[in-house]
């Protein structure tokens, strides 16, 4: 693609970028994809101490009301009582999707909109996540690791266009338009237990790998990581080159800290991926809990 | 139900409660429900200013990064700016689900358990919402104002049992085992259109109506106001009293503030019902965005 | 004052505006002003529930760690336990002085900066209450509500320079440079009684108050109201109007939502004034706890 | 002091505690020491990053509303536009005050009080923060850096009684009832240079010297640590047996992360000192803007 990157191959006022490519007949295919009624949650749990680049601050959250407390309310009626949770948190938590307005190519974000035209104090007035549409399709598992034979790929590691054709090869897999692509690199298996190493450098798909995936027609790109793109990048156009490309140029969200070892270990490469950004008006982002279903 | 609700049907152990009821199978004919493609979304969107009981304290988000002061960031690379939100709220923030631990009956949450003793700062050690499996399963809609010929009903207005069963007949529906049953009273028409409103007393299903639906082995009930349960409650056991026979007794998640207007307007009363509540360790309930798939 | 309101008089540098006019020999002065040892707390108790404003958003806190959580914690020493809070908040909550980036005319703020060449993540890089030296000087009350006879102000009324100037008559007071000038309208008596009338329209000083104000050499404006201003005016030159005179033009900060009641019940018109902001880097104000010592 | 620590020598019902010993005399005595009208101010700057312990949580504030979009506003009128911030914090953020309720032994804190009894949602219902009284009085600055001949003590260095009157005697100082007593250590010198290194072990007083400072009847301690005690501690007594000494036993509050080092560069070792903590109902502290005044 060249630096004519918008207005979108929807029309300069699309929000909804490559969510276009889910038809009607996908998702009902998609659906039809579940056999054995087993669901696999993909998501991390959400906890004290979970790692969170300074870029989003911390993850915080505490009790707050509690039902000993809340019994001896005034009025209290039918010994009912409440407890609840307050949370101080990013939009970007956890595992979580990117929204359409969260990486810029210097003051531009997808669809070529200015980022400071939309800016409010409240997130952006276009291309919040509130106007991402839920997500219900196929989805595939590329089993980077897998396909090395490690449980974990190398800091910085970079996974090429080739290496994700040869996960398709080995798997006997097809990627078709409209899918969710999950890639698995085993770093998810850092989450909690080294948590310095976790938000370090990374392996992750390279420049190649989303050059050829946004060709291909993939409607989502996700990984176990936080950052789905190799980091730090030896492709010499330089940092977040995957998500400007990805995100900014052809409108696929991004899906980081996925929870695939499940999935992996199951070795399962095809199933229903459903996927239900909270609607904050104006975000850049969700904390989400995506699954397979199959 | 005697007052020896606990321990749960599904052993003293037990924190996945009526969601047990959705089997494999059950998921395999949900996901084939599908045959339109269509995608309803249930929820309703998080902006400044949307209700929040004090109980909860307010919804605040902001726009915390912007691209262009990131862009001017030290060591910045490749022109890639980005931009993401903080949020200030409770678990229990607009079109969300209550888990297991969030109401007691005295000092005993679900499966007796006594609540100070699980009770931590970051939630409860047990029956927190990262326990509640991702729901994936049929959904019916219950449209009562549709049966009474209103728009809205009206605040404070009681269902029954009764009323229940005659929506059922005049849909030509029936409750199974392990649905999510959806009641739409029209009250999401005040939804920040008058949140005073919204807030105030509403109509909803009473003791009758909870009892019935526990009976026939609802998995979910939810409604399109804060409470799903009528308040003020006329039925003498009181306030609350929904909540602690289906949350806390029979182990029945509430999903509260769901947006159906959509659905009601297109007559649809049996769909598959996905619900994937962040996974906040110890929480008492999440945010979502549920969605009807036809 | 014209339009040619910038630069400062103290130069196009300055960040310190009319705390300029506190000298060591006035800190020296007001030191020795204390000759009964009582201490006057002017602020109010931050608690559930105080007026917020919705520009500034809900003030939240919660307990978060409690002693006897902490006192299970592994490798728990000595038997000592800890408990804390956190807050969520603004920093104009409860008794608050507002910095010299807070309120601007057009695009500029104090010393004719322009706003948006100084915003940032956190705050302003320039003009932040972390540039507020600690406020020690002479402080006087003007009781305008003991002048006109009443407990409490109408909402709306309208405090004149003449009156001011009446107030100090009747008090055999004189207003020196360098003073911290307190207006006790009643208003306080609203606060957490009638948190809606509180944050409704309120009496106040208007603009010729705030011109002979700063013409006198105030250093400090403060009120028992939110706004210290009459809010709505009824000056043609508008909503805001002092604020810019005293804030914009001529760097004098102000203080609102004080606690002057005790103050006003001992007729104490004179006394040394401490107000000790804390240094948020980039704030646009500070909670605080203002005294008056006699 | 034996076990027979409660009730405090000011009655059971004391919620005052060592600050009873500020009396109207030793208020107007302090004022008095002001003769030169400088103002020294021992805060550190609260901004991005700043240090945090675990147990409190990061401090973060992000811009929220600015000039430019305010004004945008509907109805906006006089060209006036605001900015503001919002926080999200501990009450021991920065340099901060303990209040009577912080610390326990066992389920005690201040006073024989049962912890768990005064605990509520908002803090504690007795021993918070805002009962804590201005502080106004005299205050030293106790230099053991200067004493051994150190910009900064060594981490884990314990300071003794011995060695605190040694200072005394160095600086022809007594320390008298109701004095502020400042320890400074230069520790501060990591504060934002070595986050790393500030937040780990600490040079501080031990148990002797808390004793000692407590016979001697100080109102308050204070230090530019994070801890004012030695941490770890070689007494046998264990972590925090300083904080269950001054604050617990005997209604001493503690100041932590205080900025010393201008007060030790200008050899200033009496002054009025002067804190003014905000008042957060139930509070267990409060970030402050102490002063000392020559």
């Amino acid at each position: 693609m060249s630096e004519n990157w918008y207005p979108s191959k929807w029309g300069s006022e699309d929000e909804v970028g490559a969510l276009n490519l889910i038809s009607t007949s996908k998702i009902i295919e998609a659906a039809h994809l579940v056999s054995k009624g087993k669901i696999y949650n993909l998501a991390q749990i959400l906890e004290d101490g979970i790692p969170s680049p300074p870029f989003h601050g911390q993850f915080l959250y505490f009790t707050f009301r509690r039902h000993a407390l809340d019994l001896k309310s005034p009025g209290k009626q039918n010994n009912a009582g409440g407890m609840n949770i307050r949370l101080e948190m990013a939009d970007h938590t956890g595992t979580h999707i990117d929204s359409l307005n969260h990486v810029s190519i210097g003051e531009r974000v997808y669809n070529g909109v200015v980022a400071e035209e939309i800016m409010g104090t409240f997130g952006t007035t276009k291309l919040g996540i509130e106007k991402t549409p839920p997500i219900f399709t196929r989805g595939i598992l590329l089993d980077v690791a897998l396909n090395k034979g490690v449980p974990i790929l190398e800091p910085g590691y970079s996974v090429s266009s080739e290496e994700l054709k040869d996960c398709l090869r080995t798997g006997n897999l097809k990627l078709e338009e409209g899918d969710a692509v999950l890639v698995h690199t085993g770093w998810a298996r850092h989450w909690m237990t080294d948590n310095e190493k976790f938000l370090g450098p990374v392996p992750g798909i390279d420049l190649s790998a989303a050059e050829w995936l946004a060709d291909q027609g993939a409607a989502i790109v996700g990984a176990d990581t936080w950052n789905v793109e190799v980091d730090p990048s030896v492709d010499l156009r330089g940092a977040d080159a995957v998500h400007q490309h990805l995100l900014t140029k052809n409108g696929i969200r991004l899906i980081e800290n996925l929870s695939l070892e499940e999935l992996a270990r199951d070795r399962v490469s095809e199933f229903l991926f459903v996927c239900l950004p909270l609607r904050l008006k104006g975000g850049s982002g969700s904390p989400i809990t995506p699954i397979a279903v199959t």
